[in-house]
């Protein structure tokens, strides 16, 4: 049999095991021009919280009872395709189902011999290509400038610091565990680290650890986070609106201080970015992140969960920061 | 005697008469390479307010006790600088004073004979420059695009929208009367107007003068009117942050809906304009302003007020709306 995990109920604040549900589906059977993929790596990603309510956004919302989808590695194991042999390892926006048949279209063959299968989920995927190309189309950050991170323990924001040191930027993350706040100094490289958790007074605490003001804020989190940098921003500033944890559960549109006045006191900018704007710069962010890898300048971590039933677990486990880097699950 | 108004306290919300104090002084006595001017417009704008506080921002606070600043037509009746004659007219930063003594730094000669005075305080001079550089080099519209503006009917604007227009735009005012609503339509050519006091739901509003959705925010006023806008905006929204009269009277800062999840799902842009940034751009504005004006495509509207006794409460009144277009002092 052939395991699938359908979308139960749209989940009301934070998900519940309960949304998802597991289905049993026979192999399928393949006709010409098919393959048959088998899931290797799922990946699991706070934007696909977002997918699961009934709102328009940049990608259509999941549908009520049909299988959940985010970017998979997954091996062929048959193939009636010419473009694709038996053995083949694949990436793509790929269903949670252990077993699942596709034409080949939008699927992108990596090589598990240039680097471990799972990096193409993560840092030579669209978690790399999103802290480069978030960083550099919009945060467009000078050497020596103060690139401040959210979610700097997370998947994203653990590379968009390390790419900030290459540049030669003052780096601060901010993160939820002491753990993770030495982690990123110790392994990472970032000049300083704030836990949030622990902090009484984050405005304080980012004007001590950037002396020279914030001039790039990479912001994967939102929220009262978020209002503490606007205190501390420069003249010009840019901060890139790449993702928002800390609301994407909200059951009511949060409040938060009016960004205007900041704003328009230090002429700064505000973006929202979705790396699938930016298709055609996907080859430059790859060979660039790759080549960093190669110079052993980048570095990434993982957090690797076990069997196709952890799925959803994992999933909601984002959410409380269980995670530190990239979260995949392993079939 | 001359007459001169100081600031006398910071003002706690919104300004009181009181904030304001009349002196008399002599009139100066002039040095070599001095000039004596005659304040004959003074303008006073929404932004004098966020200077009465004492907190840094893209120009410094006004001290207390000193005479405030703003933009000024003088008239030259002495001089002792031989780059200026006796009945030039001048622009500049100057003091809230009937008369007053200056080296000739920072003024800009205007001629009397091209446009009525006034109009170098209004559409030819700040405010024409700050509707034009914000919505060109922010806005970036294109022709068919839909903008939308807040505070239409105040001196900013009212050509913001006209300028809309000319550049083949689908043109959507806000404003607080039902008479500011009718000038819009029928005297600068919006093609829809909205009273937003008359308006129990702003964001179906937007929704039915907006059918193709928002591509430009032109927001001279923040607060609630622009979280309406945030649900109506498109993919790559270009959201320009003027001004904030709507908050700039506030003794804490306000909470409004969290911009961040609006701006991450349409991969929009909000961007805080101060015209002061793009001085080397003031000539090709004002160029361009003069010849739309020469033209007839451009219309303005003043509000004038007599006497230099009336400039506080002039002042004031731009927080109740009480202008329309332009407010300025004929002295």
């Amino acid at each position: 049999m052939n395991k699938t995990i359908v979308l139960n109920s749209r989940p009301i604040g934070m998900p519940k095991i309960s949304d998802f549900k597991f289905k049993d589906e026979t192999v399928p059977v393949l006709s010409d021009g098919e393959i048959l993929l088998k899931a290797v790596y799922v990946s699991v990603d706070p934007y696909l919280r977002g997918r699961m309510n009934d709102v328009k956004s940049y990608i259509p919302p999941f549908e009520l009872h049909k299988p959940i989808t985010s970017g998979i590695i997954a091996e062929v194991v048959n193939s009636k395709n010419h473009d694709f042999s038996k053995g083949d390892f694949v990436l793509g926006m790929l269903a949670w189902k252990e077993q699942q048949v596709s034409n080949g279209e939008g699927l992108l063959k990596v090589d598990p011999e240039k680097a471990p299968l799972s990096a193409y989920l993560g840092i030579l995927g669209m978690t790399g290509i999103t802290a480069y190309l978030g960083l550099t189309e919009i945060g467009k950050p000078n050497k020596g400038e103060t690139l401040v991170v959210s979610g700097a323990a997370g998947a994203v924001g653990s590379i968009v610091g390390q790419i900030g040191k290459i540049m030669g930027l003052h780096v601060v993350g901010i993160a939820g565990t002491d753990e993770k706040v030495e982690m990123l100094k110790t392994d990472f490289g970032f000049d300083e680290a704030i836990n949030y958790n622990t902090t009484e007074n984050m405005v304080k605490a980012l004007e001590a650890t950037c002396p020279n003001g914030i001039d790039v804020y990479f912001d994967n989190v939102g929220g009262p986070i978020s209002e503490a940098v606007l205190y501390n921003i420069n003249k010009y500033a840019r901060l890139i609106n790449c993702g928002a944890i800390s609301v994407y559960n909200e059951t009511s549109l949060p409040k938060s201080v009016s960004v205007h006045t900041f704003l328009i006191r230090k002429s700064a900018l505000m973006q929202g970015f979705i790396v699938f704007d930016y298709e055609e710069k996907y080859p430059e962010a790859m060979t660039q992140l790759g080549t960093w890898l190669k110079e052993g300048k980048l570095k990434y971590t993982e957090t690797i969960r076990h069997g196709f039933d952890t799925i959803p677990q994992a999933f909601i486990d984002l959410f409380d920061g269980k995670n530190k880097g990239k979260m995949v699950i392993k079939l």
